[in-house]
């Protein structure tokens, strides 16, 4: 039996996770594939650390990764020291050594695409199914469930933390700061919790969802992205009303006239399956010219299911290895602009002064820019001592640009009294 | 680059799907692969049928399909005539003739797994993704993306026939008989709806999911299968109420007793996501060693969807045949009786004698047969003109011989009218 050498750096969470695979599932390994895979090396600066996986034999650790990366016996780099610092190095020397690489690591590989997908290539030297959604399939199953498809949208829930913070602000009528703060403590988000709640993490994702999917590359930086921090418990309940959900989608068209790719808050129909998505769980929701409409759903983070999507690509890199000639030729990645206009429904929640002949400057203000309203909703839910109260619009489809003039124009209303809560509505 | 011949059998909905994408997308195959796959041969007795794709060269018809299974150039034959008859001759003698198969017949893998799996294994010479949910890639998902993960348990709604009556059933309040006419002016059930509706295919499918999942091979004629046909619209409204959705679902458990394999129309409760699986689209819901819980979804039929998982099969057979060293060596397949004792709670709808003491009769056989009752209903919706009423029963769990025998005896008595509906709760 072929046997194939892997060597992982980073002995973190997901680390010590794909570890416990490796040395637990062996023989199952070896069944399943006819490839003996053979954890080699576990490099990390400090193993002192409990892990939770019992005792790991002292022959496999190693302090320096570039022993790793340069030992001519190791077949497969798996990168889980995850960041842009020190992972770039990694995954670049790797690489360039002739290993296949397997990361986790989206935020460098959506951040350094150009000089990492230049060497690495997906399929064949470069394995990231982790990365994305993790142990859902999501990479395999666009690359080659779909290979037949043009895919033409796809709408995903790709940051448990956003997802699990929204539910439970719903699920137990509690507003964001409150579960923020429970889900801290919990572990589901970080204590600088701005990569996942300001949608940048998200972004990430989108990234990387776009090459695979489209093709094309657009860099994170430049995908227009907006959190879920601005959301209150009301416009839930709203939103609740009106039948929908409020989820941090990203969002990704690939339409004649450009792409389009943003990350924001957006109302979900209860009928659509993305609504019913709760939780830590991720989902993944496609529309393609052949198969038709897919979801693949399952969750996103933890040790053990990131993990196995590392193990499955560990497997997929090592059938690359004993079968050498699998053709390397892949669709060529088109780095590529994004669309600048589009369109949806809105939904709108201003913050206004109890009084009358408020809504007939904020609707001037909107037809004035060729937004039309498609309903009102004024409900008393001001607390006691305050003179403000919400006023709910949802419009008729309007262009992104014209209602953000529209938008800023009537948060100088001196009747409005925060800043307006802007959410897109998904026809899905 | 290289090239690769392909041959396909059966030029009927799916196959002219096939040969249409193959045509079409010959361009953007290659780019994404590497590999030229080229539709060498379709073979049919009849090409004089209008297929809805334009005219087929000449040079591709065949009719004779031994000579297309005979042929020295041909690499991969696909076959697409279903049934058990001649499809099992194509399938046996391309495999003995060293090509590789790719079918989407559930019926013929599943009825006779012990022949084909001994020449065939899936990953090397025999693929069959479209045999299983269509567009949905479970076998690929199962097999490669979940390499790392025992399956412990799978729930399938894996017949769209049946989901779409179901559905429309509940969406239109129509009874069973109405909404079955309306699928087989639409398509959606055949003229001889039987396969569907009794649950056969299901069990197909299951027999052929627990193989993958499982890998234990059960025959679908001794998996426990009742369909649809016994449901009437008050017990969608009755489940509605109570906060449940009814599907017919495969379910498969892997459990240290034994498998346990059963098709069956089921209570799904609405916080579930297999609960917002609607009309012809399928899915597979997974739970996991590693990995957690899983759900895919998509259509599980349809010309393009099915067509999308065949070229999706053509394409890694294409890989496995321009590498040939990929390990040949698989999970063995072990043959296994199933589980025979099970238990869960059950809704129960009695059609009985609108006349005191009956619930005392009732529930005093369920006692004698240790059948706690959870909760009782009985709303009056009898007809005018009739003196029957629905009295509906959740049980606690209950184990299910007893639970047979606590039936058939209640069905005896004088003052119950009509077969009682006993239907399994699925607590997920």
């Amino acid at each position: 039996m072929k046997r194939v050498n892997v060597g992982v750096i980073g002995f973190g969470t997901i680390g010590a996770g794909v570890v416990k695979i490796l040395l637990k599932k062996r023989t199952l390994l070896k069944k399943r594939t006819g490839i003996d895979i053979c954890l080699k090396k576990i490099c990390d600066r400090d193993f002192s650390k409990d892990r939770g996986i019992g005792k790991v034999p002292q022959n496999l650790q190693e302090k320096d990764w570039r022993k790793v990366v340069n030992a001519p016996d190791i077949d497969i780099v798996v990168e889980l020291v995850g960041g842009i610092g020190i992972a770039k190095d990694i995954v670049l020397s790797a690489l360039k050594n002739n290993k296949i690489v397997v990361t986790a690591n989206k935020a460098l590989l959506s951040e350094y695409a150009r000089d990492i997908f230049s060497i690495g290539t997906p399929e064949t030297n470069l394995f990231f199914e982790a990365a994305i959604c993790g142990a859902i399939p999501v990479v395999k199953d666009i690359q080659e469930a779909l290979v037949a498809n043009r895919i033409k949208s796809l709408y995903g829930i790709v940051n448990g933390t956003c997802n699990y913070i929204l539910s439970k602000m719903f699920e137990d009528t509690l507003e964001f700061e409150v579960v923020l703060k429970q889900a801290q403590k919990l572990g589901y988000a970080e204590k600088q919790p701005g990569l996942d709640i300001d949608g940048i993490d998200s972004a990430h994702k989108l990234s990387l969802l776009s090459l695979l999917a489209f093709g094309k590359y657009v860099p994170p930086e430049t995908i227009p992205t907006e959190g879920i921090t601005n959301l209150e418990l009301m416009d839930l309940l709203f939103a609740d009303e009106m039948g929908y959900s409020i989820k941090l989608l990203a969002v990704g068209n690939d339409t004649k006239q450009g792409l389009d790719l943003r990350v924001h808050p957006a109302l979900v129909p209860y009928e659509h399956m993305l609504s019913s998505v709760e939780g830590v769980f991720n989902a993944l929701y496609l529309q393609t010219d052949e198969a038709g409409d897919m979801m693949f759903y399952g969750r996103g983070a933890g040790r053990f299911p990131t993990a196995s999507a590392v193990v499955s690509d560990v497997v997929d890199a090592a059938r690359v290895i004993v079968s050498p000639d699998v053709p390397s030729a892949r669709q060529e990645i088109e780095f590529s602009p994004r669309l600048s206009e589009v369109s949806c429904r809105y939904y709108v929640r201003f913050t206004v002064v109890d009084r009358p002949g408020v809504l007939a400057k904020i609707s001037g203000i909107l037809g004035k820019n060729n937004i039309s309203i498609a309903s009102v909703q004024q409900t008393e839910r001001a607390k006691a001592g305050s003179n403000t109260v919400p006023l709910i619009l949802i419009t008729h489809e309007a262009a992104e640009k014209k209602m953000k003039k529209a938008i800023s124009e009537i948060a100088r209303l001196d009747v409005v009294k925060k800043e307006p809560v802007v959410i897109r509505i998904v026809d899905l």
